[in-house]
């Protein structure tokens, strides 16, 4: 693993900023983020049907494949409300634009939070006044402002080639492939053509945010997006698409680890499938499975759900008599029936962070690694009442 | 609605007893169902990869249309233990026969808790030796007997036509269409050909079991059967289609309100949509919500999260602007955007049990219903500690 800086630090050029502007009771709830020059980006969007009103202009504005800031608000997402909701986002990427005197259009808007409501678009206009002047050189403020019920804030960089590569992102529930919700942003000084940049944001995304699962639960406001300023000039492809993918893998497990009510990672990697997406799909499951969940925050070793996860693939060719799997390490099923494994080991070994599921499908060589978390009480209790508090 | 017998029982012939063997640490484990003279029968089985060894040997005695006899017992499911599995199987199989004086071919036998455990097979053979004696005519016993993490014991009973028909199930967790983690058996004096009973039977899962989904875990043990012995003679096959739907649903509706920690049934009613196949995948996207599964417990009109769920469908033809929802009967979607309700009235009605979703899609006219429950800590305090427990 290329090593990460300690503290996180923006590519030259990034600067942040984040304030509290009354969206939610208190901390932090509206961050911008803005390179001194246009840069060029990519962005992915959530594949849900009702897709919020800052992807609806995201979508529009990607097209240009330039942007210059991004502007963020937490504790409402402006999803379900209509055409007042595009014309709110339109107005916080203008007020953003005019703060920073940049053109409206290099702008992207995202907000997070809660669905159906109206967004206090005064309070943020208001808030945004003067933000320019306070945009500084630590990551992590800008990861903060984004905050929803997030408890970590999530901002990770390091070398690629010559160039930074630099992520923020927030995400906790309402998480499933394509994408989730989150909102992940890169940034880097690296000088990428935008269409080069957008192919290299799928294919990091592809094995990291799109195998990430919280609750199945896909979001109407997911964004990734790369903005690349160029003040590093060029730097090699592949080593660039490695750092990406090592970052996005980073972020992925942040957010897995940081799910709503989640106390550890959960981690599946599925080996000898007959195909990619038959890899992905049961490693999927192996993380989506509330059973294999409860037991990962139970610590208690009942292997039998591995199976029972893997076997309801039913669309996946699965021979049980090849099926193996090994728990923390340890084998536990081979030739598709239970293996006797030392239980008191295994129960201290399942106690750790992450919980790792390896399993070999014995068809073919594909193979993949799917991100989720524990399923605890927490979560329960974060969502029984989410739009209330 | 068809009147349900109130205490429910047995057609004609069908008779059954329940012991405690030794397989719990107290209370009821073994059941025994049997009819006077060999019914025909049907039946479907998991799709999981995995299934137990019960389930192949029922596939291979359902082939001939004939049972006479049905031997369940709980606690030890019998999965994933390889030939000696499949072996025990046979065991139970053949002293229940013995015990009947019936030919074990035409018994079926269903074992269901945990998986990966050997079957305790001497305990089972003892266990059933002077069981015929006890045989009587309260299905409620014999579903006492099955019972894992069920609370409430399942049966019912109707009259269809001039027969009688009964049904006895068990299910909490691991619940997921294809089937769920249930074991269901119908019983009737009616004289149907094993054929027709085979086509009736999917029909009637088709829209009961198949969207039942309590944690979208699919079982390595789910069993539907039906036997029929005859003698209330030929009854009409539509009124007999009908009250089997009618029992399907209330079983299907029964498992769903006694799923793991639940504390209400949840059901999702969609109309319009482009084709059945859509409607069952956006029905089951809405009751396999975590978000929605939380906010029914919590009581909290988070009706955002519905537009997240109908729209998480990204393979259904779905047109926002034609969407419309209502919850507990009230308006809260309309034009695929958030409509204004009175949020106190809501709140009081999300409180009560079932919970009632509706969603319009406005692009065709199929329809479909899904069944499942509210997702509370009582989920995670059961699964979190299962195996030990």
């Amino acid at each position: 693993m290329t090593p990460l800086h300690d503290p996180p630090r923006f590519p030259r050029g990034f600067r942040c900023a984040s304030r509290h502007v009354g969206l939610k009771a208190s901390g932090l709830d509206l961050s911008l983020f803005a390179s001194d020059v246009p840069a060029t980006a990519a962005a992915l969007f959530t594949r849900n049907h009702f897709p919020g009103a800052p992807i609806i202009l995201g979508r529009e504005r990607i097209r240009a494949g330039r942007l210059q800031a991004v502007v963020v608000n937490a504790k409402v997402s402006n999803v379900a409300t209509g055409e007042e909701g595009v014309e709110h986002a339109r107005r916080m990427g203008r007020a953003a634009a005019l703060e920073l005197g940049v053109a409206p259009e290099l702008v992207l808007v995202s907000s997070t939070g809660v669905i159906g409501r109206r967004l206090p678009i005064e309070k943020i206009e208001a808030g945004l006044v003067g933000m320019a002047d306070e945009l500084g050189e630590d990551p992590r403020l800008g990861a903060e402002g984004i905050m929803t019920t997030d408890r970590v804030p999530k901002a990770f960089s390091m070398e690629v080639g010559g160039a930074t590569l630099t992520v923020v992102g927030k995400g906790a529930g309402m998480i499933a492939p394509n994408l989730a919700t989150m909102l992940v942003y890169f940034f880097t000084d690296a000088e990428v053509p935008a269409p080069e940049l957008d192919a290299l944001l799928r294919e990091a995304a592809r094995d990291s945010f799109q195998l990430l699962s919280v609750d199945t639960d896909t979001s109407t406001s997911d964004t990734v997006a790369i903005l690349a300023n160029g003040h590093a000039g060029r730097v090699d492809a592949a080593d660039f698409l490695h750092g990406l993918r090592e970052l996005s893998v980073r972020m992925a497990e942040a957010i897995g680890r940081d799910g709503e009510g989640a106390t550890k990672l959960l981690r599946a990697q599925v080996t000898g499938a007959a195909t990619a997406e038959e890899a992905r799909l049961v490693a999927r499951a192996l993380v989506e499975s509330p059973l294999i969940k409860t037991m990962a925050f139970g610590a208690d070793p009942n292997v039998g759900r591995i199976l029972m996860a893997v076997g309801k693939c039913v669309d996946c060719r699965i021979v049980p008599e090849r099926v193996g799997a090994r728990l923390q390490g340890l084998e536990v099923v081979r030739g598709g029936a239970a293996f006797p494994f030392d239980e008191p080991q295994l129960r201290s070994l399942l106690a750790g962070d992450p919980v790792d599921i390896e399993v070999e499908l014995g068809v073919g060589s594909a193979e993949a690694r799917a991100f989720g978390c524990d399923l605890t009480e927490g979560y329960i209790r974060e969502n029984a009442s989410y739009a209330s508090s």
